[in-house]
């Protein structure tokens, strides 16, 4: 198998046709979940499933399977896909390409006409992004049973719809249950959404787990107050004090290196006018390390932090967690079948902590899960400039098809 | 003279019947200029002066002056008032405070039947807060000569009505030329608006000018990244510049006291979402000192040091500055009548800035001027719950009946 190779340029003509459905006139994708857009896609890869070969089935929460048997079909599956919806603004590999990665394996299968034993799949996630119904990554994440299906069917969007009634009036709320059934290894290829495999001039990312993050809402008050009659030693400036907190955040985070990322996003000023002292700020904190420990002790360094600074300065700050993700290490089995493949392949690789979240970390909970990153140009996602280069899909592409095939010939 | 005290009772009790005009449900009072409240507050103040034995002269911007004669009514005018217009959420008696003063100065001399040398008027200016019609201080803006008529005139509310033609359907586009006539000496009595006075325990501001005014809008732009994925050391945070930014201005106000004010009220950050590097940063800087040397200074520290931070942070910055207000120095005779007529009746003073804008700081481009701060409970002003105390009122009011007497009675 190690001296098969993926179809470069069909693999990315399959791209490159894909992001047709819902192109942006800058050069991206705006396909958001369970829209008509959606629809299409779902149609189009299903189409191309099918001329595979492949049997389809979907889920009642429209997560798509496309199977090729293997030669002991009663064995775990040897599963890998993404997601096919996108931002609002977003780009045409973000998702795609881990789907169309994992048809392209299951082409080149068949025109080497090799049969692996296990069976292979390649899913199609519903709704990654979240930016329709939150929360995100909802397919993976009630076929893994971290949220209940009907919890995420009477998810909303702004115009009132919910996700159930988004999947049945597009035909794609299926009959097959959600999840419930043994996956043998799953993978994921998927653009890194970052900058340092390009940096670094590494083709390939092993990725060996996903940070864990916390995120918190942070108020600062301090006491409106005239700009031009107010003595400076006399003010409680709670944008000030937002200020200083933003700035000791960063050095917390420059101070535990490299893997620390922290992340002031929103901050918005009461009342928000040029000539009054704000009386209140409120920030958003976005903090992730892939450790756990570390991630506490973070908590606790920023937390002293920002109570140090308000004393300072007369005024009073409320930071409330409002959402926990553990850390997910990638199962090494998996871990190591990418390496391999990379070895093998001779493409330079790296290890790698995904700093996004991706449906791959949802199936590492109940099943082995790795992924594959690829460079992404500029590391510039969730963008319409997103981009990519056709070698490097190949390449991870080509890591995919051994590392499933390694695994799926395993039993 | 010095052994007249005006009427405490009368003073608040005209203070308390005025501010029933737009009252408020929080005790303060909503009065915009060239309302109908507005009309009703003007018409008030005119009754009371007409039954003081005032002659009364609207001029076409509606200022609004009440004369009492002087022996010799030829002599140049000795002038107090201020304004009844309020913010939106005002009190009861920012403005209305130094016009009703003024009429209890000459309910006073008219209770004593004491004659002053010179002519003595209490004026109402248009329009002094600016916030239905910008911009703040027209009236006697105006009136010095500082704002054409035409301009002021055509100013619009949001709902497109000019200024001129509001005052028009209230009928106080009056018949007298604005401006162009001599003025001995203008005083205007006025809460603090500020802490300093109270928490020093000082009953009377003896002003001697008004800060010079910076104002800047400050532009920081970096780069959109994702928070996840972005390494720390790669980033290009705008709004982590804006937070030190905020943070050396902050340094910098405190190393030149005592009377630097430096501010920044509004912030903006781009996109403002919680897991995105924010690759914009738009804020506001208010810089106020009362010496113009020193501004221009502190404009060069300031440029210095956010140029620096910039650069540090690999992060562009443009500074542009938007408005600039001269420092206003009060006239020696005005001062010096003030602090002398707050010794002779053995109040506590202090010398003062005054922080905020006033009308007296137009005045004073055009004839002597000077100001007298009453103190305002903790300071707070522009807003419904802003207090004053009787005693204080009454205090400030017999140091303006000292000076005006003694200015007027000086030729």
């Amino acid at each position: 198998m190690e001296n098969i190779r993926i179809d470069q340029e069909r693999l990315w003509a399959s791209l490159m046709e894909m992001a047709r459905i819902g192109a942006s006139a800058k050069g991206g994708v705006c396909r958001l979940a369970l829209t008509d857009l959606d629809r299409q896609a779902r149609e189009l890869f299903i189409r191309w499933c099918r001329e595979a070969g492949c049997a389809v089935t979907i889920d009642r929460f429209g997560n798509i399977f496309a199977r090729r048997p293997g030669r002991d079909d009663a064995l775990p599956v040897v599963m890998t896909g993404s997601h096919l919806d996108s931002q609002p603004t977003g780009g045409k590999f973000d998702g795609a390409y881990g789907v169309l990665a994992g048809l392209e394996v299951i082409r080149t299968l068949n025109d080497v006409g090799y049969e692996t034993a296990a069976p292979i799949e390649v899913v199609v996630w519903t709704n990654e992004e979240g930016s329709r119904f939150s929360p995100p990554m909802a397919g993976s994440g009630v076929f893994a049973g971290h949220f209940d299906l009907a919890y995420a069917e009477n998810q909303t969007d702004e115009a009132g719809e919910t996700q159930g009634g988004a999947l049945a009036k597009i035909g794609f709320a299926g009959d097959a249950p959600v999840g419930g059934r043994p996956i043998g290894a799953y993978f994921e290829a998927h653009i890194e959404q970052g900058p340092v495999l390009e940096s670094e001039g590494k083709l390939i990312g092993v990725v060996t787990g996903a940070q864990g993050q916390r995120w918190y809402r942070v108020c600062v008050t301090g006491f409106d107050a005239h700009a031009g009659t107010t003595p400076m030693p006399r003010r409680k400036d709670a944008l000030l004090g937002a200020a200083r907190m933003v700035a000791a955040l960063n050095e917390i985070a420059l101070a535990t290196p490299p893997d620390t990322c922290a992340t002031v996003g929103a901050l918005h000023s009461h009342p928000n006018s040029r000539n009054v002292i704000p009386g209140r700020a409120e920030f958003t904190v976005d903090l992730r390390h892939p450790d756990d420990a570390v991630l506490a002790r973070l908590d606790r360094e920023v937390r002293a932090r920002f109570t140090a600074i308000a004393e300072e300065l007369g005024l009073a700050v409320a930071m409330t967690q409002d959402y926990y993700a553990e850390p997910v290490p990638f199962a090494p089995a998996c871990t190591a079948a990418v390496r391999a493949a990379a070895e093998a392949a001779g493409y330079s690789h790296r290890d790698i902590i995904s700093g996004a979240g991706h449906d791959a970390v949802n199936i590492a909970r109940i099943a082995p899960a790795g992924m594959i990153f690829i460079p992404c140009t500029d590391g510039i996602s969730h963008n319409e400039v997103e981009d990519a280069r056709p070698d490097h899909a190949a390449a991870g592409c080509n890591v995919l098809l051994a590392a499933m095939t390694r695994l799926a010939d395993r039993a």
